[in-house]
This record gives C-alpha cells, sequence and structure tokens, in this order.
C-alpha cells in the first residue's frame, strides 16, 4: 500500500484500501452465466467442476478452457470440455495458465497449436498474435479449428475500451508490450507503462498481493486513470501483434477478415 | 571462475581461464565465407559492412540477416541484405537481438513474421517453433517466402549432434526450454539443465561474463559433458517446437515435410 499511495494521490484519489476478502463467488458467477443464454462459455485460470460443465451444457452451451502447456490442455480433455483454446505467448491479456509458473508457461502460438492439437482429441481454438485473415489461415494450418481474437477487436467502435487505453494500442509496437503481475497479482501480457515499470520490478520484494487481491487494490486506481485520460496507469492488455490493430467497427473488421481469408488462400495455394 | 570451477572438477578437467580475448576476426571469419562456395551467407547479432555485403554478393551468395523486432528488419533492409529472417521467440538457439535487450525483442512467430513482412520490402524467412508442414504453411500465410528450421533436424541422423543433446531434444516438453545467458554471455534458448538453473539465477549478481568470454570460458566444460554424455552440462539449444523432433535421416525428413505441406494444404482448402 505504501507504494501505490502515491499514484493515489496524483489521481486525488483517497488512500487505497488492502482488500482482505473479495467476493467473487464461483457458483454466483455460474449462476449468472447459466441464466445469460449465450451460447459458449470460456473460461480460464483452471479448470471448473464437472457438475458446472454438465450444467452448461444442458443449457445449450459449448464449453471451453484455456490451456497455455500441452499438460493444461490434457487436464482440460480430462476435466470434460467440449474444446481447448490453446493460448500463446503473444497474447494479451491474462495468461491462463494453472499448472505451472507463468514464466514456464510462455509457449508461442506457432509452437504451442501442433503440439497441442497432437496430444488432444478434442478441437483447439488457437489465441495469441492472430490480427488478421493472414494469422487466421495461418492457425488453421496449425490444426486449429478456429481463432479467438482479442487485441484485434480492442480498437473497433464497439468495444468500450477508455480512449486512452484505445490510443496507447494503436501506437503501439510489437516489443512494447510485457507479462507483469502489477496490476491484478496475475500474469498478465499489456502495454508497458509507468505503473508497470515502477511497480513491478522483477526484484523479490516487488510489494505485488496475490490475485484477486492485487487487482482490487488496483480497480480504483485504473478506473481514475481512464476517466481522466492518464493511460500510465491503466492496465492496457495487449499482445504482441499490436501493430496491425485497426480502428473501425467490428463489422467492417469481420469483412476484412473474411476477404484477408480468401487472398491469403489464393496466395498460397499453388 | 569460482563459481565455474566445481562444474569442471566434476568432469575432471583442469581449472577453468578466463579468456581475456577471444580472436574471432570478423575479416578471417568473412574470409572463409566468401573462399565457401556456399550459396547462401545468413548472420545474426547485428549487421555486417555494406562492402562485406557486396563481396558476397559478387560471388553470388545471396545475404540474410536475423530481425527479432521490426525496427531490426528495418535496419538490416537499410544496410542492403537480400532478405531478412524474422526469428520468432520460439526459435532454439542464439537470440539474434542487436538493438533492444533480449527480453523486450522475445516476440513469437506468429505476430512478429506478418508485422516485419509489412515493414519491409525485402522477402522475409519465418523462423521459430516451425516444425513439420503445418508450421511451413502457416509462415507462408504469415507472408513468408521461406522458412528456416532449426530444431527439427537436430535429431536427424546427419547432424552431429551429440548423443546426450540428441536424447535430451527428444524427451523434452514445450515447457522445458528458456532463455539464458549461462553458456556463452548471450541470450540463447535451449534446454533447462543443472548448469542453466544453477548459474543463471536471474538475479543481479549471477556470475556471467560477456560474450564471447563466457562462451570461451565454458568451451572446454561443454566438450567434456558431450564426450562424457553428461547432458546436465550441454548447451542444449533447442526451440519450443521439441515435442515434433524426429529421429529419421534429413533425406526422410524432407520427403516428409514436402507430404505434410501438401496434406495441410489440401486439409484448409475450402
Amino acid at each position: 500500500v505504501r507504494r501505490i499511495a502515491p499514484y493515489f494521490a496524483e489521481l486525488g484519489l483517497p488512500c487505497p484500501v488492502v482488500p482482505t476478502r473479495v467476493g467473487e463467488s464461483f457458483e454466483a458467477q455460474l449462476e449468472a452465466a447459466l441464466d445469460s443464454g449465450a451460447s459458449a462459455f470460456s473460461f480460464t485460470f483452471g479448470l471448473v467442476p464437472q457438475a458446472a460443465i454438465e450444467a452448461l451444457r444442458r443449457r445449450g452451451m459449448v464449453v471451453l478452457g484455456t490451456a497455455t502447456t500441452v499438460d493444461e490442455a490434457l487436464a482440460l480433455e480430462a476435466s470434460g470440455v467440449d474444446a481447448v483454446v490453446a493460448q500463446g505467448s503473444e497474447a494479451g491479456g491474462h495468461r491462463g495458465t494453472f499448472l505451472r509458473d507463468a514464466r514456464t508457461s510462455q509457449i508461442g502460438t506457432m509452437a504451442l497449436v501442433p503440439q497441442v492439437v497432437d496430444a488432444v482429441k478434442l478441437p483447439v481454438v488457437a489465441s495469441g498474435g492472430i490480427m488478421d485473415g493472414r494469422g487466421i489461415v495461418a492457425a488453421r494450418a496449425l490444426g486449429a479449428v478456429a481463432v479467438q481474437m482479442g487485441t484485434a477487436f480492442l480498437t473497433c467502435d464497439e468495444a468500450g475500451t477508455p480512449a486512452a487505453y484505445r490510443a496507447a494500442v494503436l501506437a503501439a509496437r510489437e516489443d512494447e508490450t510485457r507479462v507483469t503481475r502489477a496490476y491484478s497479482g496475475r500474469a498478465a501480457r499489456g502495454l508497458v507503462n509507468r505503473f508497470m515499470r515502477e511497480v513491478d520490478t522483477g526484484r523479490d520484494d516487488d510489494p505485488i498481493l496475490p490475485y484477486p487481491l492485487q487487482n482490487a487494490l488496483t480497480r480504483p486506481l485504473r478506473a481514475a486513470a481512464a476517466a481522466q485520460g492518464r493511460s500510465e496507469f491503466l492496465s492496457a492488455w495487449a499482445g504482441q501483434g499490436v501493430r496491425l490493430a485497426r480502428s473501425r467497427s467490428a463489422a467492417d473488421l469481420m469483412i476484412a477478415l473474411a476477404r484477408e481469408i480468401e487472398e491469403t488462400e489464393t496466395r498460397i495455394a499453388r
């Protein structure tokens, strides 16, 4: 808290409060998901109980779990999910890693996808660094049946991304992201900024609480930073494909992706 | 030296000697390359002088430089090379990084290749995590005109890979490699083993000399380890695609790759 307090002061916020308990009940979250009417339920950070998977499936939802290594994909398959999302090291946002440490589990998409495809019988969804039609065709070549794109949609008109975050993504280079625990207490890839550099020094004495405590601790800071347009305090999650981010409507992006897939297929066909 | 000496003793070697100068003359190396009769000259760790590029080209060689970021690709293009090798973070062996630090410059192949392709006019060769026909087709989809494969050929009969190294690669998993400076003083990806864990602790007081001094210092250790089949002291460079390594002749691997390329193209064609 002592390390974080000056940032709160800088944004005109009251002193930060160390959360002792964070009210995230799995049951309440699952109930909301079951009532959502969604057609797919995708989760990360581990496994969910078999009873939950069965309840979701009874509502007609496809259930997807996130793996960052082959062992995680095998654990997900054994848990009864319908498909595995293979999350490569390029991916923005939180790492789904749940078996080994986050640093060990940063496998690039090009290497991860075929190794997961060979290991599991389930359909594999590729994620990490996929930003356009070239990436989609590449992921299919590696054996994925679908892709998951995050950063590519962050800068779409409909995304609700704060203006400072959006501008930072559109200006960023591929070597300006890093995996950090500074914002949430869990490893996540985002644009390097002042808060990340100053709080996550990589030394053992980093004053970073475990997730979800650090997440709750920094929430007021992130909210105020978004409202005040201060990108140096935003958790600006983004993947390594940032130079390919485009500012447009989601519909226009989808049309562009379809056209790029066709162009790519034509280019590589012999 | 004090940190390294016990390993020398364990392998029955005389005490290690700190090299003060390492005799690697660029001119002598270039002379050997010019006389080699090779059809391509590929380099890493930076740029080579324009006069050298011109001399190589006069001998009919295609000149390729290695980039781990877009800025490095642009610098190589400006230096006059014929093509750029985009080295993704999955790649085994030494990182070609020469503009920023090695940690910042670990961009996954899926993200790096299209961003380099968009930035330069030169042909781009993809490397990092490409182990079979699926990877080759994926790299072409991303915009590469060719691929460079290292780990895939390490376990071929003709490779000259020491037996202990070969066995370690064939047994390794995708999450058992790491980028380390322990063996050579320069960042390189290899299989995690005892020497790497004990010497490269990630702390600031790591007793690692700069390249090529550390490389010369550890050379007798690596040679003795290879001779004695002690894989814990080998610099077992390997990429993150290790689960896909196959033990066969190079000719059989080439035939398999050609077949897999066709299978992949057929699978993704609609």
